[in-house]
């Protein structure tokens, strides 16, 4: 493929006008089926089908570790890095269940965990042993970013050639609530303190030393807000690069995807800015317990499609808005028209011969 | 059974505290899955076991008339009732269609249809062809109103016998928000413009006759607000009692129940008032499109678990929650504990004697 990093294209509009028209058909008063109504005018916009089916859905989880966490702004040892990074691959992780339950595929990938992992199940893309403390120095150079960019899209790419009709975009990674924060506090020109949350559950110290942190990290690295892959860079991690590449690569090769929470948001947003067609193809699911969740995805201009008090990260929360988007798709696919449900005056007379029931008087 | 009318047990209080234990156990950090965790820990109270799984899925549709549309408070006619009763049960409905995607069954039942209905597939259960008009008399009589009670606990208590281990409950009846918006009115003593919505989808003026219609039902039947079933019999309709009962149904059998949009709160927040300890069988959907919906659903105390901007009926919501709580089922069965996770400091040792990976410098 000759395209550039981010090329995608736009929406099919005219699909997506027939896509509405055959929602204002539906035996239904209109609009009552609110944003089901909305996901499948998207999908079709996106496959260039009115009627689609989500048979295969991915669920990728891009792992790394944080070289941040040595300033002590997490709650976990960096070593559950790793050893969610190969139980996500046996199905013991949260995200992982929940996937494996609505039969979801889980694509692993280490793009930058603090150790070799030899589980052939995870899929080796380390770009290197963590990255640098953000608080001292870049996280990595601009090379090491593209490259992780391109893994994502590489890994999103190939989920599309086993046949995904859908991916969702998850992480695994101590230490990347900060590195996230930091993305965005960049991103959005936002004061840091209003975009950091306490991520697996810190103390009010160590709340107010990862502030600290984020701070000094934006403040010491001076990345430049106008260029993501510079911001990425300077403050990101490597599972926010590769997350940025995946949704680069489901708009290129146009399939729908899915946001999970904080980290998977910032890195939709970091995609946007790369390429603004992006936005066309992202799915929301769950609003984050994070604070700086709604921030970024206001900035999205998305709402996301219900809350649950989650935080957990991983992808959690794509399966079940997966499951929103079969929902629309059985509401667009299978749903009687008003003509076809006879919801007229001549339905009487037609259903009358039938003998499915006799009206009352006759 | 001699077990009076809404008598229904509390929860097992010992298996949600051994619920509780198992999900601060469970590899994740405190809390981070949100109302996932609430969720299992209410079905083990529910079903008496930490561990659940929902094999079969049950949606109880109740169908009928309502003798207020002659005052044309309803933007669709009054056959649509009947037509899509005889839909429901062909999986051409809006609620069919994604209770059919997910494999959750319909039980269609007409309580008070206002024609013979022949179709073998529609439970044929009708206390009388449709309501009388509210503006001018009571809806029905205080008999009535308990055989539409006790059907609606007969279907519930026979989709348990045949295996259901959670039930939704919805309902088709053209003209029901208005009589779900009176009952709601007096049973809340809410101002009735404040509890009135647009329904299927009316004009302006429509909407104001609705809201008139409304009140000089409560003025005229003055029902007992301290009385559920005389404020059904008196403003209600066929299909909030038997919904009623099937909430009833469902806690008296010991089975979760999901409550749909605007009309299934108002019946379960009847099933409430009748007997308390209903309340902890119910689980939310989501947030109805209808103002109504905010106010029964406060009064129950429970918060909806999405917002899809729905305003369908027919228990459309119902088996999304219950992929959620298929979602919570499985964080609970299959999730490994931190032990198992072996997220620890011995972990990297164990890990390593499985060759999984060495860590770096090793």
């Amino acid at each position: 493929m000759q395209q550039r990093i981010g090329e995608s294209s736009g929406l099919h509009m005219d699909v997506m006008d027939a896509a509405r028209k055959r929602q204002a058909e539906l035996a239904k008063p209109p609009g009552s089926l609110g944003r089901l109504e909305d996901l499948a005018v998207q999908l079709a916009g996106i496959t260039g089908h009115v009627k689609n089916t989500l048979t295969r859905k991915e669920l990728l989880v891009f792992c790394a570790d944080n070289g941040v966490v040595e300033e002590g702004v997490s709650s976990a040892p960096q070593s559950v890095t790793l050893a969610q990074t190969i139980n996500l691959t046996r199905r013991k992780t949260g995200a992982s269940v929940i996937a494996g339950h609505f039969g979801c595929h889980v694509r692993v990938c280490d793009v930058g965990v603090n150790a070799d992992i030899r589980e052939p199940a995870v899929i080796g893309r380390k770009i290197a042993y963590g990255t640098n403390n953000i608080a001292k120095t870049a996280a990595m150079t601009r090379e090491q970013a593209l490259q992780a960019i391109l893994t994502g899209m590489e890994l999103a790419e190939s989920a599309v050639r086993d046949g995904a009709d859908v991916i969702g975009v998850g992480e695994m990674g101590i230490g990347n609530t900060t590195t996230s924060s930091a993305v965005l506090a960049v991103l959005t020109d936002t004061a840091v303190e209003n975009v950091t949350g306490r991520g697996g559950g810190i103390t009010d110290e160590s709340y107010r030393k990862k502030i600290r942190v984020i701070e000094t990290a934006i403040r010491q690295n001076h990345p430049d807000k106008n260029d993501p892959i510079d911001v990425l860079a300077n403050v990101g991690g490597f599972d926010l690069c590769a997350m940025c590449g995946a949704f680069l690569g489901a708009a290129r090769t146009r399939i729908p995807v899915v946001i999970d929470g904080f980290i998977s948001v910032v890195a939709a947003l970091c995609a946007v800015r790369i390429c603004h067609t992006v936005r066309e193809y992202l799915i929301p699911s769950h609003a984050s317990y994070e604070i700086g969740y709604r921030i970024a995805i206001d900035e999205l201009g998305l709402v996301p499609l219900f809350d649950l008090g989650m935080r957990l990260g991983e992808g959690s929360g794509c399966p079940i808005a997966m499951m929103m988007l079969d929902a629309a798709c059985a509401v667009m696919n299978d749903m009687a028209t008003f003509a076809e449900a006879d919801i007229n005056d001549d339905y009487l007379n037609d259903i009358r011969k039938t003998d499915a029931f006799t009206v009352k008087g006759d």
